[in-house]
């Protein structure tokens, strides 16, 4: 299963990796960052899976979609493959982000999150269509915009991602003009499903389900 | 590999399953609530897998976990199945829920989120350190308790979940203040890494991680 790729460049022949293995890359990558930041040098899948809780035939497994870079008995160079899975996830880069319902309160929350910038995003334009946030000023980043600016401010700031937080009411027809923008990737926190389509990449967030995730450990321990 | 589980009963044999399974568990029930609602009455592995981008054996598998309840070449029962995830899931109980650091943009955007009172966790208290916070009234909630309060109000109002929006700086400490509460599940926003114990188990949640997953996708198409 495991490809050895020489020159880390991405070959067509890879096989497309589960979701749930690119999300545990971002994962990796944290831990592998706070790794670096208290001066370790080497780790084992072993190490990795254990400050994960993950199990390390599955970390292997994760990291071999993308080739092979440990060494067997002497681990993983942190810095190596902190600097490989930023550039498999396409982290390089500085990425231009947009919000559309700025006005909102969750809106609001994520411009101001500090957790993107230094992940490399920058959230550089908001968006409303409600008259009376249009124009406010939100710090840093300038006033909030109506609606039909959204495909020429895209095209002028370079954004590549927008993050959706209007109501579930209003979602599909704004996916609509997203489309239009010519933006290929949609973080939705709308609670309304919305599928990928040919050109447009999105990805549901559903903030209740991390909640679930808790339930399901309560219930088990409580036995109710 | 699949069980049969005749009372639908948790027994202690069965493994526990992985994370993943577990955040699927969530995103079917969504799926099945929408087939319940448009009418649908039964479903195969196959269709769920198709509406939700997975792979049918990744479905059978996971709900496998849980003991056998699809009749092959039938499918499911969409209000069966829905109805069993809620109960493997704890969701049939409601939850009462904290917020601590209710002051802050993210804190107060979680307070006013829809999506959490549908699906059976209400906010029944906020909490934050900030005398200028502490005694604002938000709506339908009450006044923000300063964190001094905790312990009490855990106890008084049933409080079994904590989500956490304090800055980094905070987060180990209120965590302190969290076990000594006595509540069992904490989802953590704060952008520190906290580790499940004994007594708590926490959920770290990135937002970052969720636009990451985007730029994967942005650079294999993109080729950049």
């Amino acid at each position: 299963m495991k490809q050895k790729n020489i020159n880390n460049e991405p070959t067509t022949t890879q096989p497309v990796p589960p979701q749930a293995t690119v999300r545990r890359l971002s994962i990796y990558l944290r831990c592998l960052s706070s790794l670096e930041e208290t001066g370790v040098q080497m780790v084992s899948s072993h190490e990795i899976a254990s400050f994960l809780e993950l199990n390390p035939a599955q970390v292997r497994k994760d990291l071999a979609y993308f080739g092979e870079f440990g060494k067997r008995g002497v681990g993983y160079s942190v810095s190596r493959l902190r600097d490989h899975i930023m550039e498999i996830l396409g982290l390089k880069k500085k990425r231009m982000v947009g919000i559309i319902g700025a006005g909102g309160h969750l809106g609001h929350a994520l411009s101001m999150y500090k957790g993107f910038e230094k992940r490399n995003f920058k959230v550089v334009a908001l968006f409303d269509k409600d008259p009376q946030t249009i124009g406010q000023i939100a710090k840093d980043i300038g006033p909030i915009k109506p609606m039909d600016e959204l495909t020429k401010v895209v095209k002028e700031l370079g954004i590549e991602m927008l993050i959706l937080t209007v109501p579930a009411d209003a979602a599909r027809s704004v996916f609509d003009s997203v489309v239009l923008s010519g933006v290929k990737a949609v973080l939705n926190f709308s609670p309304v499903n919305l599928s990928s389509t040919a050109e447009v990449c999105v990805h549901n967030v559903d903030l209740a389900v991390e909640l679930e995730y808790l339930t399901f450990h309560l219930n088990r321990n409580q036995g109710n």
